[in-house]
């Protein structure tokens, strides 16, 4: 499925766009069972934004893919990064526990420019 | 609606106003369904500071509005900022879960002066 | 009512005092309606230390009084500042909904002097 | 009761150990009331740690003592301090509410030295 | 148990890698006693990855060991770095009440490298 | 717009159905200012079960029109009883803070016959 | 101030109201000391219900009356019992702590009659 | 896949089985999209015992299959009462947001026999 | 300390009063270490109510007493009815974990009469 | 390890103990992995009660014992009531995840008699 994007509506602004999947689901590589998990990204935008409905819809593509925790989360940030240029991005997974263990793996992209408002406090 | 505006009781100091609504709701320009969000507005006063009154009202001025989550977000920072021209303003929308995705965007304006008081800890 | 101080018993060191006050209510000056806030008083001690019961009187006495969140949060401030001249101290008011928007205030004095003892993590 | 300490296994290392008491109470000097605290007790050990058991007889030492917030928490930081020679050491006293108010009192010793291993979040 | 490792999927990139341990045992010397406590590994991987499973079977390892807090965090975390070189890595152990007091162990080797994207908030 | 219902798929089995519409929007009829509520709608179907999507919508009807809280949730209580025909019914409104005050109605309709699996617990 | 009230648009249906107030206050006949709590007013409406902000201006009333806990949950059940004659009612207030210890008091007037719709779990 | 089953160990004690499964998928026969649950599996057991691993390999059944929310907790609920005979068993699912709403479905078989030890409060 | 009481304001009318006491500590009299509990005293009062500031004082009896868990418990709710003849009285202390272990006992005394407003949900 | 008890020192009061019990660990027996569980014992005490040390170091005993959960926690109730006669006993056993399902078991002995002290509300 391929990622869909818009223009930025606000270029010349530099400003945090955050979205977090609650239902990811791919198959382990080893095992053949499926893992689950909650995918977080933020980006903030560069020319173009990424559309909501077709992110869904290419996050579904792994459903039925076997990858390992480490590899989806790089091979996501690669292919929003390809898809809409951030000036800056960071992909995060919260994986499900498995034999007592759960995993969060945190890739990004990009150094955030000199943001325009940063918090006081 | 217009914003309204009063003047800031205490010019001299840098302190922030932080002003969390919880009933914000617009409507999604692509399919006309009803979106909800919680709006978090933070500044820092510069000569006036924003009448509550008059930011509910303004506020509910989007309830029929067909307006992107990008868009509006930015368009309230905007407003906000020509209204009252605070040293630095953050405006941060929560949006409810669609499609099993929730999404949060935050805009900021200006960059805060070396604030007179930083916490310690 | 007039705020009490006391010695600070460890006048050599750099650390913070911090009170929460769970019961806070004054007037609305516009309705005549009444406002309630928990407000936090954070600060770094010097000659002297803020009693705790001449406070919780002191507070008390704006329970009649008509007063913006805005105006209060500075006049607690600046009250306390001139009682104990501390060397860093902040004022936060959070108020409850009014209109579905709860507002938090938040002023601060001073400038922590490089700390003795920084959070290593 | 006498603080007991042990030989730092890894003495090479900066790392932090972190004690959170439950259980305190001391006595107020002005009402002859009872207060109730958690403590806590984070630092970077130097050639010594501080051990458990002892640390529970000493706390429990304070429970017929006449002593003000902010003096007891000086006061358990300089004698670990004493004990145990830290590179840091932070204690924290956070006490139960009294008149709508609770309060937190927070004191350190020395500064961190350039960590080995600060989190890269 | 030999901790097993696989390469690093994506070596060019600094992200991290995040496990949560809920399981952990092991006795306590003194007392002969169990402890309990949740471990949290966090590193930037190098050349190599740790493998889950042979993780949790390193971890059950120490089910029968009598060993301190402060010496098992250090152990773990020296076991792992010799295992998979890391750009940076943390452990923090977090145990169980012990006399009304829980202890948390945080050590970490390593300095993480300019990072590729913090976070801009 | 209309409620739509599909057939019962398990009609013989007594089981329970419980839908929870967080964006739920009306109008107050004195002030004319917008009202959020959370509803909640629990039955045990008779020969037909409510559809999902026509049941956003017929609550999506509300956005624009002045009703009080308990005229409301008896209203939707009934429209929903006319369009399935459960063997038992109850609908529950949760309104937002009001004037520091708010508000939960609850209706229903039938009386659960003798349910074939009541919780032992 | 007066409670006011309304006809009971659905007078037939045995249903329920539930007004939880956030903000009352009162003062300790005692100690002159000012007393918080929430105070949760729920009944099964007879022939009038009572309007939302009769009942807000009635309970700020009490803001400079000196009355125990006990006697004003029984007072406030009284009056309206009195002023809307319900099938059932309760009225429970939660006070604030005072010496480290928080009250409720939960009082009632009347029995339900058979309810029409009992939950079935 | 088949559900396997083991002798009930105490089979003369009236005692309750509770699985909670987190990873459970399926696919809405009307859009195609993927459906997410939390399913609830409770029962007291007559001869026989539900074995775990067999119970999870059945529900990764549904991952591909076409199915109602209502649909899906009987055919479970059917399934594993054919499976065990258990005295008395109650299937509930909680679905993921879908269009601002989540549901909930509760199918239950049998009915308890009197309890051998019911709880005193 | 002698428990103190005052006449019930409304002795007609059946209702509850429920004091929760944060700060309980008295000995364990096999260890001679400090325990730790929360005491909550729930009843329907008779002719007369306990009076707090003497319920305060009565509990701070056994700082210094070497007594269990199951014996203060009871011999609290024994005091407690003999002061006040309550129609109703449950006494509930909820212990500090020890060894890993939390206890909680509760004693009651007397049978509630057919009370005025059981909730009708 | 035996399980020792002491004389019920309110015998003739119908009242329940109530210990949680955070740190449980056993074997499974199928796979040789550990598993890990919270367990709860209540119980209405008839002529002694359970030692709490020695209640502990039973259920240590199961550290290294290759037990299903259902049998596990029926052993527990059987050896607790052998050893005190209680007048009724529930044993709850929450374990922890696996294969993404947690599992609960309760077992019960005895059918409470008629309290004397049921809670009103």
């Amino acid at each position: 499925m391929a990622l869909e994007t818009f223009p930025n509506p606000h270029p010349d602004r530099h400003y945090t766009i955050d979205h977090v999947v609650h239902e990811f689901t791919s198959v382990c590589p080893k095992t053949g069972q499926p893992d689950f998990a909650r995918i977080r990204i933020r980006y903030v935008p560069g020319p173009r934004c990424v559309e909501l409905k077709s992110l869904k819809l290419y996050l579904q593509g792994f459903r039925d893919k076997g990858i390992f925790y480490e590899d989806v989360t790089n091979v996501i940030l690669n292919d929003l990064v390809a898809a809409c240029s951030p000036k800056w991005m960071q992909v995060k997974s919260r994986w499900s526990t498995r034999g007592g263990i759960h995993s969060v793996i945190t890739a990004g992209h990009g150094r955030p420019d000199s943001p325009a408002s940063p918090s006081p406090s």
